[in-house]
């Protein structure tokens, strides 16, 4: 198992005693801890039901830790990642996407008619995709969200009419039930445009004749706008936030909503590597890559002995830094790296080691991407 | 499973038969077989052993197919890569760096002493790195080949002086032996420069004061220049490609040496995927994101219906194309893409169908990354 040389010796003792090989990425176990249980309390505190996005872990114990804190149910964006979280006994699930898949379908469908207590929504942007639903329901039917979009963004009607035309779809359709309205609001840029979504969220919502109805939004960039503008509203609201539970060091530190409200998240992700050569003064070759550690939103950054300098290039197992000439580091020095996208970090290993703050492995995290 | 809802019936049926789940990923036999022939017959008429890196796919199938065409041994970047191709079987193993995770030494030492069949080299380019070899080793020695750099690029000494300090502290230090020198050229990006570094590798080899001494290099980018400027060397040559095995319709299709030597490699991955949304007119988003195709050396290059159409945005589970507004396609159409860059594409999953000419699965590959 890469990262790991002894399964047996791992849990119990320290990451840096002989039981893992470099690189490896931990997690802290306090902060993991500190951020299930803060989006719980303030998914709480604002009357939403916390729907996290699971995708970004892929990890049945994290999802327990998730659902044991509270969160209503999680959601995912295909049915490959319904299906696995089946497997992890998840019984409330939400596909975040209008889904044509034909397996993925009758998979679910089948799930849905064994197990009496299972729930799932999904998102539709059109007529077709109502259809498709249609073709492959069980004797449950499945329960749409319309999703309305936005121009330049991803999927979603990008009209209002547009929208009710898939709403009367979804009513007329056999097999499928209007459940509500769900919307991204993370790819949008400023703290207006995403009032104004939300804005419309709302007024689609006031135009579906739905008894209980349900609206969902993302992502974990814009929460404290969801809390605020949404709180009246007589809908369910459902907030698919995923990255929050790893944070990070870069993007999502620099755009958590804890910066605009106080109180904060904390990073729990770290990659630890050897420096493997200090071949020119100045240069340093450590040993992680774009296997070990994500590059899509940001490079590794440095921490400790290294902090402050940057990674210059990203190979697939090196990463190339630049630190000042004067840095006291030689080869072989064992250097941690924080990371830049909890999505694209989990991905990269199959098992982490949880650490307490001694670095002691208290557990041990699997992913099933 | 990802991509997978009926791994029993996986082999044997289309690959759109309802086994799978999309996206998903599929490697198409002919390509592979005549990819993994094709090199294995390039080392062979130029007198090189051919010791694939196994960091692209660390796959055991695909290992033991190049294997069985005559592979020398396998690359690897790492103790940990080194430790699971043990797992698979592999006997001959380069690690192509220098090497100072204590547990993957030990691991790594204790397959030496236990197994005399078995070989390993790895790469030093500091008498820091001897030592840490020297400390760790078992019975039998580590044997070095010692790493040449060039200006700007990754690990390697910088001069020949640097070299030969390494090289006699390799032949002092107990538990190390000397066997020969590596480069890594792929860092270069012309002809010129990547002759001039052949070059001086032989220069480096020629002070060295080995018995049979062994000379590798790497990449899947200049092999052609290797073939022929190496081919008179006393030394014994190892050829590190490792892309070549899938080959791809994005970076190697723009750098193959084939283009320059006449012949081919053939693109053997494709992606396939639902498009979800046509939210607006020339705008289609389709369910693969950074989680199922490589996007770090190019984006996934549509071809089919969609062939031409350019993924302008990359998202963890979406990819939105603009394509020309006249274009034929519909929400739930099913679309294959090519991928750019192999060894970012085996990573992102667990099973990989292998399909024949029709899309019949007739095999799975499992990846253990």
């Amino acid at each position: 198992m890469k990262g790991i040389v002894d399964l047996d010796a791992a849990v119990g003792s320290s990451l840096f005693g002989g039981a893992f090989t470099f690189p490896v990425m931990a997690a802290r176990r306090s902060a993991l801890r500190h951020n299930i249980d803060t989006l719980a309390a303030f998914a709480r505190d604002h009357g939403m039901l916390l729907v996290p996005h699971a995708k970004t872990t892929m990890s049945p114990e994290l999802v327990a830790a998730q659902q044991e804190a509270g969160a209503w149910g999680f959601t995912v964006a295909t049915p490959s990642q319904a299906l696995i979280l089946r497997s992890f006994g998840v019984q409330r699930i939400l596909i975040a996407n209008q889904v044509f898949d034909p397996a993925g379908l009758d998979a679910l469908a089948a799930h849905l008619a064994e197990d009496p207590e299972s729930e799932l929504l999904c998102f539709a942007d059109s007529v077709a995709g109502i259809e498709t639903l249609s073709e492959h329901a069980g004797p449950r039917p499945f329960r749409v969200l319309v999703e309305l979009g936005h121009t330049g963004g991803r999927a979603g009607c990008r009209t209002l009419a547009d929208l009710l035309e898939v709403a009367a779809a979804a009513q007329a359709a056999p097999g499928v039930e209007l459940a509500g309205v769900a919307g991204y609001e993370g790819t949008l840029d400023t703290a207006d445009e995403v009032r104004a979504f939300l804005h419309r969220l709302l007024e689609a919502l006031e135009h579906l004749r739905v008894a209980r109805p349900i609206l969902s939004v993302g992502g974990s960039q814009w929460f404290d706008l969801v809390g605020r503008e949404l709180a009246a509203c007589q809908a369910t609201v459902m907030l698919r936030s995923g990255a929050y539970i790893s944070h990070d060091d870069g993007i999502y530190r620099e755009r958590t909503p804890y910066n605009r409200i106080g109180g904060e998240l904390r990073p729990a992700l770290e990659v630890w590597a050897h420096v493997l050569s200090v071949p020119e003064p100045g240069l340093v070759v450590a040993g992680l890559g774009k296997r070990d550690a994500p590059y899509d939103e940001g490079m590794p950054i440095p921490r400790g002995p290294l902090a402050g300098a940057e990674v210059v290039k990203l190979y697939d197992q090196h990463a190339v830094l630049r630190v000042a000439p004067e840095t006291p580091v030689r080869p072989g020095d064992l250097v941690p790296f924080g990371i830049s996208h909890p999505c694209t970090a989990f991905d990269k290993w199959r098992v982490i080691p949880v650490v307490d703050d001694d670095h002691v492995v208290v557990d041990l995290i699997h992913t099933c991407f």
